[in-house]
């Protein structure tokens, strides 16, 4: 349920499908071998082609859920999920497929950034995982239209082919491995954001942070400004050949005080490795007693790809609820 | 102003005074030389020496204020700093000290923290500082005791000895240096958080992305986690001797699909240097010209340093919170 | 969608269906003929028949469109509808049966009430229609057993009789006619709302004053209390037979400065008559051309029967947030 | 604490002032004989002038508090007041006044709708007093000039002169007196509000009947709508002399499907008699013992005076709410 999107925005299911069809599993033996389509229907908030201003419902059915592959976790704690957390908070969960801790709940989200991104039209998003466990991309070979080409979003000709062996190498030794991930927003103007609460660096950060299996967030140069002196990190400005403001890096990953500063969005995020293994682990079950847990689902070996497309979802609908709210804040320029 | 505390909690100013201290500038040549007392008086919402459950209204007054210390920095945009987006957003601000951008905000923040941690009484929360620019703590000496005998919260010794030789010379050079702080919290039940929105660790990693100069925010093992290979990573789980679930690790920092397994919540939070430094940067002014521009006012040069109380209290904020919160979801427990 | 139903209530269909039917269209001549069976489905947030304290999705499909009758006003604008206002703003609306305007609007309502309701499981919540156009009831023959006995929700058997043929000659005379509701809640427990934000009248006024076509709310003894004096609305204070505090009137509606007071809440909610009708009115059109409309619609000639279920709805869901909230706020008691 | 307002817009004490004065107590016979100068000071928000778009704390300082007055309701609970429903869900209150249910809360509804009025500059405010008691004014006198001329707001001079001795009545006699008051807002363009969440009217009514003392809320004809026909109700449109549509009624009160139609918005509201009487009234007391209580204290015969400049403070609130989502909703025309 995406509601606040503004009125006459042309939007239809085609706005949204390519972007679930990036997020769908089963796309390369990379990502779990659950075939969903993931076809989003629109139910309402559209009419005649154009968003009406009100709630847009939209809904992703499931199609190829197994409950019985679950069976086996109904009564025992997956180490590193959520279904120890929520047996003690709720005494009660839905053990198929972990319910609402799924990635699959990360669908809706890929589905509401579609919406997002219409809502600011002129923003261009993108993201890529920059490292797979220790194998790390060359900056210096950075190539956005390489993303596409490949099954891990990987923006390094070089490192997508070295990332096919070493991922092969983890899903067939019954393991699983984290990813770090990139996303840039393009063409923010400067002043989207506020100073105290609801600054935008927050609010990406905390967008991102609410992924599943994401335990870390930085925003422009990140952990490395914590290591860096007050003159490697100042972004210093000069003017343009027109008189506009020009930074002459980006340290601050397009945020400063809250606030946008019109250079290009940066953050990254690393998630963790899946806890879903073939590999045996140490847990217990719901009755207290110790035991030895192996996923059979179909799983992600390196969560992290499929959580590309998500991350660029968060970003988006993090940049629309700071371009709406600006707009109450400050008006629409003339 | 803090509204949603209980009522009938004992609370007065000397529960909340010792850690304005922590956070008061002034206190060694390593922070802002501003004599602030930052003295806080209790305006509302405690009577007879208990909160009454309606608005506590908090007040610290400035003392130590000298606008002309910023003069020279009214038309002129200091980079790094949000002079220049609070101009772009609201084509108006108040340039003395940075206004609402200053690092004075985070008074409040540490007053609210103080009350939040009444809330939620048997929670120990603690913070330090674990590397200033690339100088780390070695974490085998970590000594929770040794925090509050220098001026670093640094829990090692050794290292907060070659702090200050390093930190002199930052200082004397004009320039200013990064810091990593990292905060745990000791005692939180099995339960608190939420599975989509509101989730714990969300709203952990929200509250320090919104403190001032964060740049990058970690739970658990964060960005190491997206190196990691899943079976390194696995909390494994195992019966302890009164048949209560005892985790054989803590990669997780304490939070398992937004909700809190019990273990100890930690996180870690990147400030980059100051941008206000006695070294000469590059800047444009509001009348559109090129300039150079220089800090004179009292700056911190590792305003790290004095972040650690401030996440502390941000951290004690969430978990206030997520606290009420799960009574509203869950009730309390008999 | 239904959030924050806390975990393992019993919830089903069956417990939703009851109040879905009474809401209905189609039950009696008095209402509208269109014949939707208003089937609601769960689908998320229930899991072995108990919620799990994360979201429920409700869905009820509608069966009987017949977008055809709204063909002529596609382009005028109903007096009295929201037909206008939805164009001036949003410059795009859906016409068909004045889209999110419509009374279907409520079935959403009628739904998410029957979830409150389990929500606050002692609690009675009972609602009537207390007058149709000047015809009001004999509060002397209330029987709340009698409401479901005759197609109005009338508490008195006589009025009951004589609403049949008044509303019988408004409907022929192609008019609609206003109506007067009452709704009650008994077993509230003292202490339940707020004291300046989120009071118990107001959440309840403004769920109410929400409903379509609602001009007017009163608490309690509402715009008679602006006319009496302090004397005659005293709800003074003994004590019952065990000690417990009695009051010797309830003037106040069961809510004092915001909060409960132990006493049934009583509000009453002014329903205008529908605009729909067949006796045509000056309007214009979207060219900006002055026409008459006549709405050939099947409409409800007195709409304020079918909000009585609507405004127990809201009722019950203002008090499982009251509710929901003092738990926040105070904890369960032991 | 004002947040949300704008940027740049000029702003001073004496903008917010004089509608102090108007709530003021002490200013005539008719009203409490506390003397409070009510005099409000801005504290941060304004800058050379000028809202900065941040958080605008405004503070008003009681200086003519006599606690002593109730000492004698410290343990009583006063009927009709929030005194026993304080104590029983906080098991602490502040008795003083009555702590935060005292009407002295509502100086801070007024100074907030200062800024309110300053944010929706076109729109004219203006509330008066209808009936005191069974005294109704006659519509057909209806003056706005002379609300300012009486100390009753009261729009009828004839209507005013008879509330003189009628109030000198029930005050020598002990008692209080409720009263209605209507509030206008003229000049509110065509598209303010929402559909189903916020809509106008709930959020015009929400803020009226969270004034103290207030028990109901009109929006237009209110509860005549209730008893009245559909072709009495319709507010039927042509076109005016330069093609602009024109209402040729307001029984809607300027609200049609939530959302404002261009007409003036018009609410009444219903304000019961003050509990805090001379006459004694039956009560317990919080060691559960029957009681008579006298309420000592300089109280308002007629608390519904007072209510009007809240009243119009809480319209304007409403609508600056409403204009800036529809900002955020629609952008500003050009």
């Amino acid at each position: 349920m995406v509601d606040g999107c503004p009125p006459r925005i042309p939007l239809s299911e085609s706005d949204i499908q390519p972007f679930m069809d990036a997020r769908r599993p089963g796309t390369s033996r990379f990502v779990t071998q659950r075939k969903e389509p993931d076809q989003v229907r629109i139910l309402s908030g559209v009419f005649d082609g154009l968003t009406t201003g009100t709630p847009i419902s939209l809904m992703i059915e499931n199609t190829d859920q197994r409950s019985k592959d679950y069976s086996e976790i109904k009564d025992r704690y997956r180490p590193g999920h959520a279904d120890y957390t929520y047996d003690a908070k709720y005494g009660h969960r839905d053990y198929r497929g972990g319910g609402r801790s799924s990635a699959r709940e990360t669908a809706c989200r890929v589905a509401a950034g579609a919406v997002a991104r219409k809502i600011i039209d002129g923003v261009t998003i993108r993201g890529a995982v920059i490292s797979i466990g220790d194998q790390d991309i060359d900056r210096a070979r950075w190539d956005w239209d390489t993303t596409s080409n490949n099954p891990f979003w990987c923006p390094d000709p070089v490192a997508a082919q070295r990332w096919e062996a070493y991922l092969d190498m983890i899903r067939k030794s019954g393991n699983s491995v984290g990813a770090i991930a990139e996303v840039h927003a393009d063409g923010v103007p400067v002043g989207w954001g506020s100073p105290v609460y609801a600054k935008l660096d927050t609010e990406i950060a905390a967008g991102l942070m609410s992924i599943n299996a994401v335990k870390g967030v930085e925003i422009g140069d990140g952990f490395k400004a914590g290591r860096s002196k007050g003159t490697d990190n100042a972004d210093e400005m000069r003017l343009g050949p027109n008189g506009e403001i020009e930074f002459l890096a980006n340290h601050s990953g397009g945020v400063l005080g809250g606030i946008s500063n019109g250079n290009t969005i940066t953050a990254r995020l690393a998630i963790k490795p899946t806890s879903s293994m073939l590999t045996p682990t140490k847990s217990v079950n719901a009755r207290g007693e110790e035991v030895d847990v192996v996923t059979k689902g179909r799983h992600d070996p390196c969560v992290g790809i499929r959580a590309v497309p998500v991350a660029e979802a968060m970003l988006a609908c993090a940049l629309a609820d700071a371009f709406l709210m600006h707009r109450a804040q400050i008006g629409t320029p003339e």
